[in-house]
């Protein structure tokens, strides 16, 4: 039976507890995103299949969900492979539809538009612990703009929504695709070898030193490159271990390495985002290969993988439109988020412990169905959220009913009380009773 | 170019204006559904090809977009129907999946369920004025009971929302499936060819009398049933265009046709739901193939179609488990409702005007950008929502800008400002300006 009634392999269907956690994590980053000025926008959950090939890298083309034809353009009998088959696609993220939007609407958007953007992606990945197929991504870009308090806010901004959900151990890691390609022209690999190089890089967290050595040698990168390239990695993660004036030991042994400009980029963005928890770490990669300036990851201790991750994609939008336009943003995972939460119990009492309605009234008989409903809605008028016990049962289900969807008070309307126009209020935790007017009820329960 | 930025047909991206639109009435709907005791569901965008398959009728098989296998699984020389190349598929309704979760999570639900869910659904269907691929359900659903309080409560939630975002001429058509059985039988429609003459009825507001007439026929029914089952409509259609007293004239007509027991829950509706505008019609026939009782349809009388539409499905349930759940449950289309209130002008001014932010903050120099993003975290301590213009630039760009994205207030923060530790404040509507210490502007702004 359950095959029947599970989710799609790699999906969750979200109970009511779950959706107010989700909802609560999704309030406070729109309230935070709204007060740094970031505009909502929402895009189709389907995309035409073209515009989403050739943005992701080999890897990612392979992960995105197809749509089949229909009707007649379904041509079983002619298609080759599974391009012929497909049309339609599922989004696979937020930022390749960010540019299109950017792209088709140029004259309606200001010159630099501030956007964030809650909605599900989706992935054909293998479902793991924590890895989904369905799942939300908080994004927030700005575009228009190649200055760095553009990266500055965006980090501030994420700072403070985890702040705000009472993080207070998640660090910020920072890296400039400039600084890698610096570093990987300071090792000797060739330019036309980068970004296979960064590919390898980018699972430095996941497969260490010895694993990503032989990747490199996989993808074609010369073994003394491979050997001066980690060393330069694990002299800076030395620097991190240290712990002290990290960002300024690092940025002085960059000097002989990395242009002086990037170096200004970076400088600019540790001030303008003063105060967020910030640490550069030039081995930080980012899988995506639309990135082309600086780039970061957050991280907290007991989650393997990223809380958030982003940069600067100053080419993107140009590949849908005539004109290059600069941009730069940050997406917040909303599950990772959830994950640790929960595993922290970080979620406030008034969340994770909410209930489906404040009161419930109780059903005497048939033929008081009616005056159970209207007395409701007398309750509601005062803002409380009230639930009826459907039909009529004996007392003591209704109880155990209210009992069980944990309503905190009780209105009973029995024969007597109706006669009388009064409301029996019980308090289901203290057990408590009390007859009050009618008229008075909804101020005693309030 | 733009056929390469335009979204998937028959898809829309929604820029910021749309999007508080759309956010203010769904959090009206929200509000008014937990204030009856309804909690939230979410399920996801992805089902089981199977899950949905058969489910809608011949007609809504056909729009189900179908997600091609992946990998391995895909074999395109075997594969000899869509069925062969498909395994998983967009959620068409928000009622099938809420089935499938209910018997999926018995042990985890409370014996009485009310659960409302507000997602999107996809159908690939021809694209038409106000009729999208991508639409969004705001379902209420209360699993569980046979009583029609639940028939009550419901209608009466969805008047509530309706009045609350506005609305004073909506009016809801009642009627009930075995009305119309009762109706086909005394026609002389065999019950073999009820459903397909329900497809007809379906229709009479889209193609008139004539019309159902002549796809009646076309659907196997007899010219003499036809005639008398249009006959019965056309008397209760003339009712109904009187206006004094219909629901109880209405029902005095059918106590020959339709059984005591039926008009008896008809009865019961009307009382449960008072206050909300009822009116029943014999002749309304819902779309959906799994309803088994009451059914509901709101219209407006200027919009062709229904705001929402809903009914009783006591079979659907034991489709996915082993046990006959009840279920009754309303959807209110989203798009519908924007398209009259847009056209109307029924949105309150905070949402029809509203901006990005409430304060700009300019940029003096880029060596000032570090001071002008401190200001705005200053001032975002008192709530206010504020954007910093990103990056040095002459200041009437910068007055510019803040007039495009209709700022009230942009605070100057100049040279001297910043070395007197003052702030310029100036009103974007008046032109006043005002010179106030730092400390002070947020106050001043607030």
């Amino acid at each position: 039976m359950s095959s029947k009634t599970n989710p799609a392999r790699g999906m969750r269907d979200f109970l009511p507890a779950d959706v107010r956690k989700r909802n609560y994590v999704i309030s406070i980053i729109k309230e935070v995103y709204e007060s740094y000025g970031f505009e909502p926008l929402e895009t189709p959950a389907v995309e035409n299949l073209e515009t989403l090939m050739g943005k992701y890298g080999e890897e990612g083309n392979q992960l995105i969900f197809r749509i089949l034809k229909r009707g007649e353009k379904l041509d079983l009998e002619k298609a080759q492979t599974q391009n012929d088959l497909a049309d339609l696609a599922l989004r696979y993220d937020l930022t390749v539809p960010l540019a299109r939007v950017v792209a088709n609407n140029k004259n309606e958007l200001p010159k630099f538009f501030k956007r964030y953007q809650i909605q599900p992606v989706w992935r054909a990945d293998r479902p793991a612990r924590g890895r989904f197929r369905e799942f939300f991504q908080c994004d927030v870009d700005a575009i228009g703009s190649t200055s760095m308090a553009v990266e500055g806010e965006l980090i501030s901004a994420v700072s403070m929504i985890l702040k705000r959900l009472g993080f207070d151990d998640f660090v910020i890691r920072l890296n400039h695709r400039k600084v890698l390609a610096d570093i990987l022209d300071t090792a000797g690999v060739p330019s036309e070898l980068h970004s296979e190089a960064l590919v390898a890089i980018d699972k430095l967290d996941k497969i260490g030193t010895e694993g990503v050595a032989s990747e490199l040698s996989g993808r074609g990168i010369s073994e003394s490159s491979a050997k001066m390239l980690l060393e330069i990695f694990d002299q800076t993660q030395k620097i991190i271990g240290e712990g002290k004036d990290i960002n300024r030991t690092i940025v002085s042994n960059l000097i002989n390495i990395v242009s002086n400009e990037v170096l200004t980029e970076i400088g600019q963005i540790l001030r303008f985002a003063d105060g967020s928890p910030i640490q550069l770490d030039p081995s930080l990669a980012r899988g995506l290969s639309y990135y082309t300036g600086a780039i970061i990851e957050v991280n907290v201790p007991d989650l393997l993988g990223s809380l958030a991750g982003g940069g600067r994609y100053d080419g993107l939008i140009g590949m849908f439109g005539k004109e290059q336009i600069p941009a730069c943003g940050v997406s917040l995972g909303l599950e990772r988020i959830l994950v640790v939460m929960d595993e922290r119990g970080m979620f406030p009492p008034e969340i994770a412990e909410s209930t489906p309605a404040d009161v419930m009234v109780t059903v005497w008989s048939e033929e008081t169905i009616a005056e159970s409903l209207k007395l409701a809605n007398e309750l509601r008028q005062s803002s409380l959220r009230v639930t009826v016990y459907p039909e009529a049962d004996k007392f003591g289900k209704q109880m155990k009913y209210a009992d069980t969807i944990r309503v905190p008070y009780v209105c009973v309307l029995g024969e007597s009380e109706i006669a009388e126009g009064k409301v029996t209020i019980k308090n289901m935790k203290s057990g408590e009773q009390r007859t009050v007017e009618r008229g008075e009820a909804a101020a005693r329960l309030a």
